[in-house]
């Protein structure tokens, strides 16, 4: 069978981590190209793994035809522009999310990836890939639950790396609290509950770090949501978390619900000890996603083999993407916000 | 020691679990006198459980002077006149919550028991005389989790209820999802927040049942609410709980969180059979709140005695009605309610 | 109707908790007497709560013949005899666990209340009246689990004890820590499993405090039974149990199993900080125990009203006794121990 | 980086799963021959998956010098046989468990690895390398329990599988209960208690398939276990597990205790539906062992690049069957079996 090869631009924490994957833990694929801008970085992979290619410069590796695909990990204001090169260089493509930083260049993506039917293309929302979201998805297809009525979401960062996020965020645009860590949770939303959203209020605070405040952001916030069938969405977002990294859903339905992620616990292992009975969370969200990180690249590359499409769509990134601009101006202008009545394109 | 002499008025299914539980399970009182305007239930109790005086008027019972101590448990639109009447008659007085139905007679309420500051008020928020939720109080207080930013409370009703609850709401004023299902937790984000509601927005809808919008109201619904000091509430409540009645409270501060009820587990039992590890849930308000129906009476009982003051004030009643009557405005009329712009009380 | 009047001997802890119960919170009794050796405890009791009368001499307070029933809480060793007495007094009589700290005596008081058929006679195995044990045995008797086959049990107390238990051990016969500490656990065993045991193994050590072994006793241990049916047991006990009180309970039968207090919660609450998701653990028995306490009384008292039998009966007391010095045999000679070959009684 | 070339024996259930991780889901080693009586079968694989070699006889594979290493999957009878010719014919090797299916078989083993030192040898006790039990041996090296004392460990076979496994027993041998099913829990008895086995006594029956009983055998079975430092140990083993596939641990020490896997849960999954709250259970070894059945072969790869020797031992092996066939003399016997005067050679 042949195998897919594959180039990867970024070669940061969660880069170097898909570039490993890629390399040695997917079938049918093989990591034959690395960039990145930063020469020692790309040169040490290439060494450590024995890769044929690598590039400082995006384009130059977009002239290599030996390659059948792209894969994006380079930080997210680069994004859509290197969507675009690739689709239009002729390869497949796979972007980590979000789509954009702006909906005006999510929008733009959409229609570069349309006039590209013939090639994939996969957006990184891996929690769809993950196997507790993926049965909870299962369930409520079944119908185990009735109709969903209710979403609720907890995307929380651990406490101990919010020095290293304020410190990223007072020289870049980090996109504010929703768009960049509830994205994840809205595309889950619209996925499980198949409906849009139609009004959001959001609102949170700088609490523990009044530091977010002089940034325009938040530590800690929730959007809550009226979707067009009248469901609610619930989406607790923070980078605050004492306990560890904290991801949860939760799907009310007409007949019974279904939670993911109850407790953050990491592994099996409780400890009982004069304090009580206790189990550790998650550190980060690699540790979390793990096997969805594996499975969606897996997914990506069955794809291409396959001839077929993903269940992710372009549409999803930009729906979140509207959904997150939503979130952010209601919590900027301490209003309602109707995703029908405004005009969300911003700038 | 001397006895305090109790007289209880409302013999229903909560009535009657406060007569057993004063008549025979509280220490140092005593049930000398019932009262219900149904003639056969009042008599069936007087004898079964050997009580001394019978009533079947409300002003009657008020001019026994054996009494310490009034009870009332009478269905929620006859609280505020009989708590009146019994301040004003002399009496300690304990009512089960909500304060009253309309904000104005709350109000009034209110000048009353101001007025009386030589007898004992409570209300009946039990939930704060609950052992885990004590608990809770306590860690927070010691700062275990910081300073409290966000408040999540889950109040939903068994669906096994939902058609008794239609028929009653059918044909009497129950005060809508909000004022009556959420008014414990209002109190209780009251209690463990410190800080008056600011804002608010609530959504919900008849979801299985649409016949609660033709009575105006939602079987589930969510209000979020933005706090003075900017610390968040969420409020969800539900008319329609497959898995029973489930009460769910989740604290988040700036070191840490407390959760409360995350699994409504009605006993120490798992059972593991062929469909996996399975507990059964709570199915009522009496199974889940069984040692704080009586926790709340001792407090009662021993204020008397000790002449002292329960730390739930007819201001806690007055402030969480408050609080639902906005929830109640903001999902009828869909938008943003200010409390302090607001002239909430209505009709 | 008649409200039955209890005279109690013993005011230790739990001899304190069983007179309050008894005084307060048990509809249709009086504690109408209070009997203990050391006068000024007894005095502290009578004035506290206004019982009538009070004794520092057991035969004294049979003597008065107002009293209903007796209820013993005094020591272990003290129990057969007076046991023994009340019901040749012509009282009706509550003891507390174990029947006996020998054989021999158990099987005389036996005899004793086989003579008494018209009194009632109960033995304080509460844990048959907590709510999660009760419903358990319903399940096994609406045949949820098959058959059961295995029963598993943990009887574990808190480290923090363990020095008061070794100083009271060293001076007074404890009887061990099989019979100390598991009777409870091979009560339920028995009631559970419905067969009698046969064979036993039990092997422990003095693993953190040698002490235990100057002592000839453990301070944690294992007994495994087969059971007549060839059911299989396993008891293990312990005093230094780092986390609290810890009372588990499992049986696994054809068809399932049910697990009662997998994890010693003692309440509802979730505490998640920098260290994990932490749950509290119960600190004694009267904390887990404190509806069990009271049940197994308001069922007494009900027995006497009703004029019937309670479900444990002195031959539990007694086959109990059995097996727990079995173990304590198995434990000392490091054999087999054969329930049947075996001449128990000792001494 | 050179690549680690493979040749696997056994293409059965655990066999492919093996030999697809090998080919693509394992760093630096490739997948290079494959072999197994059934024609068919080795084909089919090899197709699929591009393997450059195939081969239905074992003797014929050890021929081809291009492999470096034997990764041995076949059926246990085959084991020992298998592993001396692939280290007579100088490769690394990694067997299944178990060592043998025989005392002697094992030891005669034992002599071959060691005359081979040059050589990795590696035995697949993957639950050592399950991230939960891998976690749990460091806390106990930690000292965060005290000394362990007690290990309480259950393995229960889906009862979806008895009979598969009743018609494989009446026609092979299986080695019994204790020896097939509870060999990886007496490794990590050993491994986290650091002591040998000193006494046993087990006990079991054929509770729900009196065929068990024909074949000497049981369905559900307990051995205990004194080892040499006087800690005990606790095995639970059977095959009629209604809930799915039930892989429990247990290590209590002086200060704490540890529990891994409490309930089999498959996923973050919690359905909330009439019965209550549901977690389903893990469906069989495959599903609950994934990530171990790879970081094993991860790190025999590893092993062979870095010319370093496993942490799992032959000794381990060895250790392991002696204590396997003690349990299953104890069992047959019905007798105490002290591994120190016994000669547990059989047949």
């Amino acid at each position: 069978m042949k195998k897919v090869k594959v180039g990867i631009v970024g070669l940061g924490r969660l880069g170097c981590q898909h570039a490993e994957n890629i390399a040695f833990r997917i079938p049918n694929c093989e990591l034959t190209a690395v960039c990145s801008v930063v020469e020692d970085e790309v040169k040490e992979v290439q060494e450590k793994w024995g890769i044929p290619y690598s590039y400082t410069n995006y384009d130059e590796m977009l002239k290599n035809k030996e390659l059948d695909a792209i894969f994006i990990a380079s930080p997210s204001g680069f994004h859509c522009e290197q969507i675009t090169k690739a689709l239009q260089a002729g390869f497949h493509v796979f972007s980590e999310k979000p789509l954009g930083l702006y909906l005006e260049e999510a929008l733009e993506v959409q229609k570069v990836v349309d006039a590209h039917l013939d090639k994939v293309f996969m957006l990184g929302f891996m929690r769809r890939y993950d196997k507790s979201y993926a049965a909870a998805k299962q369930k409520i297809d079944n119908g185990d639950i009735g109709d969903p009525i209710l979403i609720r979401c907890y995307g929380l960062d651990p406490a101990s790396q919010m020095d290293n996020f304020l410190k990223f965020a007072k020289a870049n645009y980090s996109g504010g609290l929703f768009l960049d860590m509830s994205i994840h949770d809205l595309d889950l939303a619209r996925w499980y509950m198949a409906t849009e959203a139609q009004e959001v209020w959001a609102i949170g605070g700088g609490y523990a770090r009044p530091e977010f405040e002089e940034i325009q952001d938040a530590e800690t916030g929730v959007a809550m949501v009226r979707f067009e069938n009248n469901a609610i969405g619930i989406f607790v977002a923070g980078r605050n978390c004492a306990h560890g990294y904290h991801i949860e859903t939760e799907i009310i339905g007409t007949k019974g619900s279904i939670r993911i992620g109850t407790l953050p616990e990491r592994n099996q292992i409780v400890l009982l000890q004069e304090n009580g009975a206790v189990k550790e969370c998650y550190d980060g969200f690699l540790e979390r996603f793990e096997q969805a990180y594996l499975s969606e690249v897996e997914e990506f590359i069955n794809c291409i083999l396959e001839k077929r499409k993903p269940a992710v769509t372009v549409q999803d990134g930009v729906e979140s993407t509207k959904l997150g601009y939503a979130c952010k101006k209601s919590f900027e202008t301490r209003q309602l916000v109707n995703l029908q009545d405004e005009q969300l394109v911003t700038n």
